[in-house]
C-alpha cells in the first residue's frame, strides 16, 4: 500500500538496501514554517486544530522527505484528558497547577472516554494520512506512564524529578493506582490511533533514566510492558527509554518491533544489551547536529556501519534543538539516503 | 597516624571488616546547623572564610560520623580563580555573567597563581585539619576540566549543557585550548590542597554522562587523566563521573584509586565494566533517602552484598538532597556500620 515501506521493512527486521531516517521532535522549533505557525497559534490550538497539527506534520517532510512522519502533538495531552489541568507556559515549558501528591488527588483523576476528549487527535490522523497520501508511514506516540507521572506529581519539568520519586518512594501504593490509571489511558489512546490511522506507535520514556534498574522495573518497565503487549497484534511499536541502557535486555524480550536508543549507548553496546537480533533506532547526539555538515556526513556513515544497515532505524538519541541550521539537517538525511555499502 | 583509617584500607584495596561510608555534599542544606550559618553568611563568604568551611567541614561528622570529611568548597572556585566571574544567585545556582564563548575569551583566561587566588582553601584545609584531630581522613576535590567548561561556556546550570557542547562542535581548538588551562589549573590546585593536608581527592565529572563515548574521551576523560597521572603520587584519587558508565573500562585502567557509580548502573554491572579490582565508591539513588528508615536500611544491607564488603566505599551515587528528613540519613550510616557479613 504505502510506496516507502522502508521503515516498516526495518521493524519486521527484513534485509534493506539502506536503513529509513527520521528524526524525533522533527516537526519542530528548528524549521522556519513550524515558526510561522507557531507566532500565530498557541501551544494547545496547535494540537487540537486538525489542520494545523497535519500541517506542521507534514511540513518536515516536504523540506527532507524523510522515511516516516510522527503526527504532531504532546505526552501532556493524556494527563489533560485524565482531568489533571495542564497548561504550556511561554519561556518556561509545561505548568501543571495542581500536582499530584495524595491518593484523594489519584482519585480525582479519571480513565476518559477517548473520543471525547482526545477525538482531536484521531480527526488530526485522518487528515494527515490523507495529506501523506500514501507515502510513507505515520507514527503515533504517547508517553511512558512513568514519565506522565513525573510531570503529574512533579508539576513540571525538573533536572531530578524529586517529587515525583519521593511521591513513588513514600506513597507506592497511591503511585502504583496512578500509574495504572495512566496505562489504561494510553492503551485506550493507542488503540484509537492506530484505528485512526497510525501505522507505528512510539512510546517515549524521557524520564525512565532518572530510575535505578531495580526501580525502574518496577515504576516504568511494567508498566510499558502492559502497553506493549495490549498494542502489539495492533501496530508495530516502538519503545525509546532515554538513559535505560540497563533495560535494553528485558525490553529486548518483549513483543516491541524496535527499542530507541540514545548517544551515551554505543551501537556496540546497544547491539550487546539488545541480544542482537531486535531493530535499534538511534542515536546521533542531537547536540552533534550542531558540527559542521562534513562532519556530520561523516559521522552520520560511520554511525550506519557500527550499527549495520539491517534492522536499523537511522534517529537522533533525543529530540532534535531549536537551534540546528536546515542545512544540518539536509547533510544528516542526505547522508542516510546516500548510503550504500 | 589516623584513628579510623578504614576509607584509605578500602581505596588500598585491603580486607576490611565493613566498608566505609561518606555522602557527597555532606556538609550541605539537608543539616540544620549548616542552614543556622547559611542564613547569616553567603556563599562565597563560607567558601572563602577558613573558620566557616572548616566548620561546616566537620558538622556532619560530629552529627554522624562518617569514616570521610569533604572540605566545604565549590567546583566554580576554580574558573573564579582563572579571571572568569562567577556569582551564585539565591533560587538559581551559578551565574556567570560573561561565559567563555569565542578564542579571544578563552585568551583572557589565565592559569593562576594557586596561592594568591586560592590559598582562602589551603587555610580552610589547615583549619580542617586541626578540629578533626586525626579522627578520620579528608577529602579535597575538583571539578572535572570538561564539567568547569559546562559552566564557563554555559554561563549557567543546564539541562543539556547545549551551548557548551556547540563550542565544543564548532570551535574544537578553543575548546581544548580551554580545558588544557583547566586542566593546569587543577593540577596545581589539587597539589597544593594535597600538601596543605587533604589525604585523599576525588574529581567531580557531573557532567560527563551528556557526552557520547567518542566525545566523552576527546573532551573529558583526556583532560581527568592528567590529572590522575599528576596526582597519584601524591595522594589517593577519586573519579566520580556521573552517567559515564560506559567510560568505566577505559577509567579502570588508570591510576585512580576508585571509581564513583551512580545509580543507574548496578553493582554487576559496574564490577563487570570496571574489570572487577578497582575499589568502586557508590552508589545510592539520592531520592532513595525519602524512603522510610526501615527501608533504607534494607537497601544499605543489600546494595553491600551486591557490591562485596571489599574494595568498596559506601555513598550516593550523587550529592544528597536538600529535603532529607536527619532521621533518613541516620538509618543510611547506621546500616553501614552495623553490616557484618
Amino acid at each position: 500500500m504505502l510506496k516507502n515501506d522502508l521503515f516498516l521493512r526495518a521493524l519486521n527486521g527484513e534485509t534493506v538496501k539502506r536503513p529509513p531516517v527520521w528524526l524525533m521532535r522533527q516537526a519542530g522549533r528548528y524549521l522556519p514554517e513550524f515558526m510561522a505557525i507557531r507566532e500565530k497559534y498557541d501551544f494547545f490550538t496547535r494540537c487540537q486544530t486538525p489542520e494545523l497539527a497535519s500541517e506542521i506534520t507534514v511540513q518536515p517532510i516536504r523540506r527532507y522527505g524523510m522515511d516516516a512522519a510522527i503526527l504532531f502533538s504532546d505526552i501532556l495531552v493524556i494527563p489533560q484528558a485524565m482531568n489533571i489541568e495542564v497548561e504550556m507556559k511561554p519561556n518556561f515549558g509545561p505548568w501543571l497547577p495542581n500536582p499530584i501528591r495524595s491518593q484523594q488527588d489519584v482519585d480525582n483523576t479519571i480513565v476518559p472516554n477517548i473520543h471525547e476528549t482526545l477525538g482531536y487527535v484521531m480527526d488530526a490522523i485522518k487528515m494527515t494520512k490523507e495529506k501523506l497520501n500514501d507515502e510513507i508511514p505515520l507514527i503515533g506516540f504517547a508517553g511512558s506512564p512513568w514519565t506522565i507521572l513525573c510531570y503529574a506529581v512533579q508539576g513540571q519539568g525538573s533536572k531530578n524529578f524529586d517529587k515525583a520519586k519521593g511521591f513513588c518512594f513514600t506513597k507506592p501504593k497511591a503511585a502504583h493506582e496512578m500509574l495504572q490509571k495512566i496505562t489504561d489511558t494510553t492503551i485506550l489512546y493507542l488503540k484509537e490511533k492506530v484505528k485512526a490511522g497510525c501505522d507505528v506507535v512510539q512510546i517515549f520514556d524521557s524520564w525512565g533514566g532518572m530510575l535505578s534498574p531495580t526501580d525502574y522495573q518496577e515504576f516504568s518497565w511494567k508498566y510499558i510492558d502492559q502497553i506493549v503487549e495490549a498494542l502489539a497484534d495492533d501496530a508495530k511499536v516502538i519503545v525509546f527509554a532515554k538513559g535505560c541502557w540497563y533495560a535494553l535486555n528485558e525490553m529486548s524480550k518483549s513483543r516491541a518491533s524496535a527499542l530507541g536508543v540514545d548517544w551515551t549507548c554505543s551501537a556496540r553496546n546497544a547491539r550487546y544489551l539488545s541480544g542482537g537480533n531486535i531493530t535499534l533506532q538511534g542515536n546521533f547526539d542531537p547536540s552533534r547536529l550542531l558540527s559542521p555538515p562534513e562532519d556530520i556526513k561523516r559521522m552520520v556513515t560511520q554511525m550506519i556501519r557500527e550499527f549495520g544497515k539491517d534492522r536499523y532505524v537511522v534517529n537522533l538519541g533525543h529530540g532534535i534543538l531549536p537551534n540546528i541550521p536546515l542545512e544540518n539537517v539536509s547533510a544528516f538525511i542526505d547522508a542516510v539516503k546516500e548510503h550504500n555499502d
